[in-house]
């Protein structure tokens, strides 16, 4: 998606460790415009898949999987993420590590908002190395329902997340693909 | 707004210790057509009150916040929420004690996004005790810029963070302004 690309080249920035940082339009301030046709090129993408319900994690997902919620009209879930397995009944956990942060995180969903029947539309800013994605996917699994696509707003591929979704027979769908990420070198696919 | 409180009636749930649970549509699980017309409403009230900048917390704030930025066509900055105040430069800080969860957090903003010139309009799902509002609150002051407005989607009115921010000459406007919560007996004012 030409607009997003441009966005990334412009204002995105590429930190030590393959980090790039989209914090002036994706994650800490929202471009609410950019964000709104993010939400109207997943819906083009997806519309006619039969898709009950769009998942995210918090809190950096919620925008984007909300924009595509109103265009969809589809509901949110937002999974939470904890520090602790510590954890009520009632809930769908998977464990999560953060390659980012380098920390280990739980996603947890109630089971009262996700059921056998959904077919599930999972939203999520980035998909790096699929570590998240495979939580998700596995909260989805627990449900007993169906993930009917992954959608993440940027795609670093050189970590290989791609591969670990659709192995699991799961579209895979992002609407900017970097193939390669140096500071001042940003290419896309 | 008689949509949400009808909303809150049907499908909010009354917990010990004076909490409403609103997980079915409005914490968890988004019902993004409700939070499409709190975001209208909240638009309509602040229309021409010369905002430049809409301020939320993560993670309950940002569906709602995201829906006013839409209507009213401005970004949304969502200040992080960390356990620790050992944060970077670059940042402003304000802490945040959390009745709910019993715990201190810190709510952080980043300085590129908060200048001095900004009208801020700040939405947040819960005003309680006030707390949380009195440190994106501060957060403004410290960058110099000006609160136009704190905008809550459910306001529990017998833990008086109303007259908190008012006393520092800020509007408060909630969609839905509970008097009285009990189990089985929610009033509105």
């Amino acid at each position: 998606m030409k607009l997003l690309e441009d966005k990334i080249l412009n204002e995105g920035k590429v930190l030590d460790g393959g980090i790039l940082k989209v914090d002036g339009f994706l994650n800490h301030r929202l471009d609410v415009a950019l964000i709104g046709e993010l939400g109207a090129d997943i819906a083009r993408e997806f519309v006619g898949c039969g898709a009950t319900l769009i998942m995210t994690v918090e809190s950096s997902g919620i925008s984007i999987a909300f924009a595509a919620g109103e265009k969809l009209r589809l509901p949110v879930l937002v999974a939470k993420k904890h520090k602790s397995l510590n954890i009520s009944d009632g809930v769908y956990t998977a464990p999560v590590f953060s390659f980012t942060h380098k920390t280990q995180n739980t996603v947890v969903v109630s089971k009262e908002y996700l059921s056998a029947g959904d077919k599930v539309l999972i939203v999520d800013d980035f998909l790096a190395s699929g570590n998240a994605a495979l939580g998700l996917l596995s909260l989805v699994e627990q449900a007993g329902a169906t993930t009917v696509g992954f959608v993440a707003a940027i795609e670093k591929e050189e970590q290989g997340g791609r591969a670990l979704i659709e192995q699991k027979g799961v579209k895979v769908y992002s609407l900017a693909r970097i193939k390669e990420l140096r500071a001042g070198e940003i290419k896309f696919n």
